[in-house]
């Protein structure tokens, strides 16, 4: 079962509300004998972090990581590691007028109708928070995944999309936005700040590329690497689309356009001539990079009033003036880039369960 | 853990290959005293059947299904539901070409380099012809969800999206294509015979809504409805991206556009004015339709020639003679019914078990 | 979930009803390319047949086992295996008078209490026949356990012990108790006699003995061996008691005696003194012989009348004229096999996932 | 997956080493709206507390737990529940001497085998101060039990059994051993202290019984109550055997002393003239109390020195100095109690998911 708890045997359990003492999280079945300290994990929180720009929450959070079990003398024992960031900035106050009124396209209201209770300050346990527990169980599973380079990117804001043939991994730090088009980070400034001066937010999409993977992770048809890739990456807040490889635009192929045509390399490497696969064929990873897409509405929390109900059946308007993302996608890339990386910690683990002398790179014949 | 089963409480397993004996599944979890005969079955499966018409595969299946457990008198019992039909016109002759050779954009490469084996008789367990089971299970599915109704249907084919004005539900048993868009239905007439006589396959898009569905169904944070309906889907063969309500056009959204504002209807229920959310706000079930959509690639099969390697390391080119879809898009959409009515099965179940008095309906105040 | 799986990485489902059509299981994640044809599995089917002497139920079952998926030319594919096994003999009429009435000691009430139905016919989903597809699936389970040898035998019958002083594994197959010693088989005949002509039937102690075990297998603390044998062991029909190595002994041991001193072999392997921790300590095998024992009570039916009630809430009296095992027990010999071997295969899985490097034998230092 | 967490949908995942920073547990799917502070767990962890007598060891630890999430204003939120107790008196040069050797009969050596690395202060994750967390979450987890009692009680130790005729739940909190016999205690604190002086320890054996269960938690086949049980109690550190009602006895009985007799009481309830079944048949309550038993042998840290072996594989002797239990049994009963409530919390979730409608006690007719 899933409530909390994501992977199976790479497994990690969040807990915690954006407004509680702490949050944390416990990843179980880490290979022992890994190294592994707080220094491995925090820079990944770093990039996450709320209150680093003007485009993302003035929320000001330390965010720093302590590891409470699962490690000894600086390495992984193949117990379960705690993990746990304590909550320091929690301002409640700012949240009492949304106490008993439901923002539009917010989880308020499913909270309310499902449990009847919830803890009302930041979004509670439906916070962009907890991601922050992601990031650091991310941060992990990257250290079991030995020659894999994950990376994430935003490629689109405000519906205006970045220009492919200007992607440059090397621009992705270079702005506040993720982006790696620096023309297109440019025209980003001027419309997030329009939009962040106006109350409002914007949509965005991300692109997370997972390069060095090895063929074989995912197994049909219920555990594939698509389908748990899907999963992971439609669980984070707000995110509403999810694609693998060339996604949507495939519906608009046809099969020999959408076939990526495979010739052999000297080593007997296979060679694929396109990736609208998106490195996974059957739900299996073919040995090309992994591609994924996913789209992220814009946040709900915002300075213009929208009509709304109450708790208590009244009609209302609504307006937030907590300290919010007014583009979420922002700090959802470091976000994608973990849940890239945890889905693939667990695949590699379940693989090797099953095909313990499968062969590590794309080669025929096969062993 | 998943290889082959989906679901938890209401949950399936799957099992066969294309050309094997049989294929089958074991639906566990049903609740008992559920009336439930083949009867409930076997017209969901016809509608998905094979060679009905020129636009999918001409392979001859009849496709009955038996029940050869969980029932009794013609009631559920509680325990576990065995489904199997029979194999019958299976052909294999036809496949002997793609014995060692691999189709771009299929799963013979994958199966090959993860396994070091494969059935490769009409693609062995990544063939399509595994749907069939869920469509079975999802009509047990359907069962269990007294009140809700799950329609699905094809609404674009090679890129030609239907007129969301003339969406009529009506329409989608009139044609072929389970369009909703009479006008759209004529014209793809013409485009997939073009296709299918060039030897060529094209893509497609399916929508799938679940209307009367309660509020509440969904948990945080792993565990959100629309998590688990994006893993449904990605598991279909050839999907390659999902979305709930707006989806990816959310990314272009403000957070006004975005917000689906609300109003008290006269018994104390929500109105919503709009469903960008697509009936899931937190990942629980608002109350609202659910709304998905999903991607499907054109299917690898096709008679023009694609350069490609075999098992051997050499470099091949490669077309496919067996019986294909030339769009199969079509034949997911009532495959695209069943895994939603399995998702929303087994989170009802879910949201039972801790929420046994929550409302079925959307109203406030609450209870 | 577990309703009617057990394993995680290498799980099985079952499914069926005594007097159904038939009963099946489904093993899902069996590694590809091992050998495995119906031949594999069908002697240990003909070990647990009823029929075979006067001592188990007279029901005449041939139980032919078939593969029905999972396979290609003779060996596994790494895709879910479906062993099928249609029923014969059913003769349902001999259960008429038990539709209505609970046998006291048997599922019969609380299958009614729980789902307000059942297949009464020769006790349904309840009935040890499921044990047959155990013991399909753990022949199964024994091929992926190379160099593991699992073998299992009857140690008291009716309170009656054998002398362990005449355990011999070469008497198992000598007698129709699978009892060890060939004293205490001689007297067991004249007991179990007498209690099959009296109407009455007997218990029985079966122990369970897996040599070859690799150390390494299980994990703290949920997933230790032990409690994944002791669940897997009292799932079986009528057990009531598992006890690992000395047991309930150990409960009498001072920690002296229970310390299973250890030396050095010439070759680093480790050297155990005793066995009393059966193989097992902290939930992980130690490379010794894992032992496992457990307690099968006399089957509940009997042709002595017993004071019961009934559906409608009437007094009566039941008995049972249905062909039953006077001492269950017996038949319970090859499913503890079975049983001991899924769960050891599950955990090798698991254990090369997590550990891949591992030694394969007891042995210092480490690696 | 179960390496560190137990339960399905009442789940709950411990972490935390012996002498590590803290211990903690989540418990994820605790129904929402059910009042809980930290006031309702201490009595709990209090009553397993080591340092309260001379009979457990003299390890000073508060145990104070601490609500870090899951509830808001007094009341669970359905959202999981993160619970901590930080360690204080660690001690950890004490362990020094083990650092290197295996001591007989614990999970020293199969930790180093499996994993080639553990946290050898004070045993590590193998240590019995994890159980801690368990009394925690059985605090939880009786909060959802309403209506029923979990009680354990001391009933052998050292080989000597209480006298079933004394046997009075009164008198168990008035003996440092949890002892419901006065005589039996009286003649323990003589062997124990006797044990003790020597640097001995003890085996002993729990008896724990819920009343009040309704009937129908449990399902077929291997999600069976009692074989949950099993795997529970089994879980428990230096637990070697489970039984359920009469348990091994049953292996003595004849069909007709086993049957638990029926009659119909005034108001339609069910009365069991017996309880051999110990409130579970077929794998599903019926009512009736459900008993469970367990052994506990004797801790394997003791003054006497053992012959054992080292890292390096070198044979040396082996004594232990710690503060020790010499009888964990006795720790033990709290542990007991809390994973009884634990599992039953499991299942009457489970069943009230599949069976919402059931009757809550065993009457006739049933709705």
């Amino acid at each position: 079962m899933s409530h909390n708890s994501f992977g199976h045997l790479f497994r990690f359990t969040t807990w915690g509300e954006s407004h509680g003492t702490a949050i944390g999280c416990v990843v179980d079945g880490c290979p022992p004998r890994i190294p592994l300290t707080e220094a491995d994990i925090q820079p990944f929180l770093d990039r996450r972090r709320p209150g680093q720009s003007k485009f993302v929450t003035q929320r000001q959070e330390p965010d720093q990581v302590k590891i409470l079990s699962g490690t000894f003398e600086g390495v992984t024992t193949g117990t379960p590691i705690s993990l746990v960031i304590e909550n320091q900035d929690q301002r409640s106050k700012d949240y009492g007028e949304i106490k008993d009124r439901f923002r539009p396209g917010h989880a308020d209201l499913t909270y309310e109708l499902k449990y009847g209770v919830r803890d009302y300050r930041g979004g509670g346990r439906s916070s962009a928070r907890e991601t922050a527990m992601r990031v650091a169980a991310g941060a992990v599973a990257r250290k079991v995944l030995e020659g894999v380079t994950i990376r994430a990117a935003l490629v689109c804001m405000g519906g205006d999309w970045i220009d492919v043939a200007n992607f440059d991994w090397a621009q992705v730090n270079e702005n506040p936005f993720f982006c790696p088009d620096a023309q297109a980070a440019a025209r980003w400034e001027e419309t997030l700040t329009a939009a962040r001066k106006s109350g409002s937010s914007l949509g965005a999409v991300v692109e997370v590329v997972a390069e060095g993977v090895p063929p074989g992770l995912g197994a049909p048809v219920y555990g594939k690497l698509d389908s748990d890739l899907a999963a992971a990456l439609m669980s984070i807040n707000a995110v509403k689309g999810v694609e693998i490889g060339a996604g949507f635009a495939a519906a608009g192929f046809t099969g020999e356009e959408n076939a990526d045509e495979m010739r052999m390399g000297p080593h007997g490497e296979v060679l694929f001539e396109s990736n609208h696969a998106g490195g996974i064929l059957g739900g299996i990873s073919t040995g090309q990079p992994v591609v994924a897409r996913f789209a992220v509405k814009p946040t709900s929390s915002i300075l213009t009033p929208r009509r709304s109900v109450d708790r208590f059946g009244a009609e209302v308007e609504v307006l937030t003036k907590g300290r919010h993302d007014p583009c979420v996608g922002i700090r959802a890339v470091p976000v994608g880039e973990a849940m890239m990386a945890l889905v693939l910690a667990d695949h590699l683990l379940r693989h090797r369960a099953q095909n313990p002398d499968a062969p590590s790179q794309a080669r025929l014949p096969r062993n």
